[in-house]
């Protein structure tokens, strides 16, 4: 079933220099693409963001190992198997496919990159992921929403996203896809973005603007608050726009090209959210006035990540104490007595007791709409911070409960 | 409906010093008794623990005060109102208590310690308060049973403990009765906690060993990770027993107390778990090999917090690459290559891959039953921890969600 929260997917140009191609290679005992493959020009430069978790898949080692050299030829994404937590089997498989796609198409194994979305344990079978490759090496070019239904698992809707920039007089193309939020499903783990732009961008700015970019948008991001073994964000810079390539924040349209870059990752990271398992609603948090920043988004993710404010989002009820909680719970600077708080624009508490002249009825009426808001204003400095969840429904015990793997 | 992990209440014997009562004070429209009290005989010592949140609720502050007195005559509990964020208000209310009892009974203000739950937001009435106190004070004495549930919420059981030991040639009672579970439950909100012993303990080393029982115990405990404002546990020392008081560890029956107090406290905290909103299973997280106890403690209460490790239980689903899950987003010091998993006692996984000969059979069966464990070796050094958490189920959401206040 379709999220209530889907958007209809964007109209996506071809990325000068990048040609996608999908095919099925039957990691799961199904007829769809599960295989996706994109050749990228001479020249491409890539960056990338992996998870911080202490049990990482060889796919995202294999990632890391391969970004300090900057370059690509290739991405490889299988769906339905994650290869994650197999030992020595899992690094070989990563390892055998990179070798197959050099060995075919003349490029280093350290020119291609890999990830894998799926079940956790079980190791990548080498033999199908050879065979696919083969196959999607001849396979015809496909499209990128070809491409975003092939690297997802069980999403609800395939996401992707664009913009535009101005560099160098001449327009380039931030095109991006995206899968899954968090560990999101049964046996299926995983967030897997992908962005293409035509843009020439060297390799190491290309990571700073991506670090930048992902810190504002695919890390504020929470569905269940469960890091993925898998999570991976690449971006691959193909240059055949023309452009003298951006080297550093004072190279003209450094500014217009990293706009772009975070209005594409804000925008797959919402899109996430928007099939977050059993989501009816969409909620930004915005927390301000906090000690700093860092502290901002702790608190902002305290409330995102609180069973029993998610759940009072679902039930569309105006429970500001279950605010109150999760910014004392955060572990965070934080003084009651000064802590207001907001559901959309009504304010419903503030020095640390109910707001005078608070009336339920305009909080009740945003909290039955699919976007809900809360604002928090701690009142202690500047910090802010917003990060996007959704509500905690029955339909999260229903896909992640009522199910045997 | 009750709890299917519902313990029968224990037998409590009265303890010497000790005089119970409750009445109805009306905190919302009901008729059940709501207003607990507990008249402590002169002499009583006293510790405690209170929650950690940055907002915690007038009642906390109250204690956090007398505490350091170490003296107590009274007892007062309110349940449907937690008083938390309300200003100046509910400081007023908590005043007003302390004041009409030790008016009544010629105590000190601060030998009177108050506890609340309920509603976060509303002050509580201070008329209602008052009167019930008048009414208590008259009132024939409650029995233990009537008092748990006095001082219960939404809680589908009565909960008490007891244990014994002998302390200079002196068999010594420790009582305690609980209510709630973290942030139980819609508009209820704080755990509970009252300790009541004959035996004659010096407030300093109460307040120790009550610190140093609470870290393995109600510290251990996680419903749905949400902390709240008003966690509260109180012990109290009548010294009617006669014993020599125990002033430090060395007194004689000091380990015999303790081992005695902490045994009423983990009976107490697991059963709080057993309560868990719409618990249908009771989960011991045992973490051991980790680089310290506090490293182990939290890399256990991720994989107790996890939403998709407590549904896979709720599901009696296999699914253990949702515990590598777990252990790598704690943040802790984790090798994936070291780590070992059992589930009961059957090991699942070990050097970070599927352990060998794996089958599926014994483990199902194991979480086919009401009492689930999951052990997790991360083969790092000696830290261990051991938590205990329930399972998330369609429950939760319905008690959570299903509802509007």
């Amino acid at each position: 079933m379709t999220s209530p929260l889907a958007l209809p997917f964007p109209d996506l140009p071809p990325i000068a220099g990048v040609r996608l191609g999908v095919t099925c290679a039957g990691y799961k005992a199904w007829e769809r693409a599960d295989l996706t493959y994109a050749a990228l020009a001479e020249g491409t430069t890539v960056a990338g963001v992996t998870t911080r978790s202490r049990c990482p898949s060889p796919e995202v080692e294999w990632c890391r190992r391969a970004l300090p050299l900057g370059r690509a030829r290739a991405l490889v994404v299988n769906a339905g198997n994650s290869n994650a937590f197999t030992g020595a089997r899992g690094r070989a498989a990563v390892e055998a496919i990179a070798a197959r796609v050099a060995g075919a198409t003349g490029c280093l194994p350290s020119d291609v990159f890999v990830a894998s979305t799926g079940v956790i344990g079980v190791p990548l079978p080498i033999d199908r992921a050879e065979a696919g490759i083969d196959a999607v090496l001849d396979a015809p070019t496909a499209t990128w929403r070809e491409a975003a239904d092939a690297i997802g698992t069980t999403d609800t809707f395939a996401k992707g996203a664009i913009a535009t920039a101005i560099v160098d007089g001449r327009t380039v193309t931030v095109a991006g896809i995206v899968k899954g939020s968090g560990m999101i499903a049964p046996d299926m783990a995983t967030m897997l973005g992908f962005l293409f732009t035509d843009a020439a961008v060297e390799a190491p700015f290309l990571q700073k603007m991506l670090e930048a970019a992902n810190a504002t948008t695919f890390s504020c991001i929470t569905v269940d608050g469960d890091t993925s073994t898998s999570d991976t964000v690449l971006a691959f810079a193909t240059g055949a726009a023309g452009n003298a390539p951006l080297a550093d924040p004072d190279s003209p349209g450094a500014d217009a090209f990293m706009a772009a870059l975070t209005d594409v990752c804000r925008q797959l990271a919402q899109s996430v959210v928007r099939d977050g398992e059993g989501a009816s609603k969409f909620v930004t948090v915005a927390v301000t006035g906090a000690e700093s920043d860092r502290s901002a988004h702790r608190v902002a993710m305290s409330i995102a990540n609180s069973p029993l404010v998610k759940t009072a989002v679902a039930g569309e009820d105006a429970n500001w104490g279950r605010v109150v909680m999760a910014v004392g719970k955060a572990g965070e600077p934080a003084e009651r007595d000064r802590l207001a708080i907001r559901f959309g624009a009504t304010e419903v508490a503030r020095d640390g007791a109910v707001a005078a002249g608070y009336e339920e009825a305009p909080v009740a009426a945003h909290l039955q709409g699919q976007e809900v808001e809360i604002g928090v204003d701690l009142g202690l400095g500047e910090g802010q911070a917003t990060v996007w969840t959704c509500d905690l429904t029955h339909g999260y015990i229903s896909i992640n409960a009522d199910y045997r793997s």
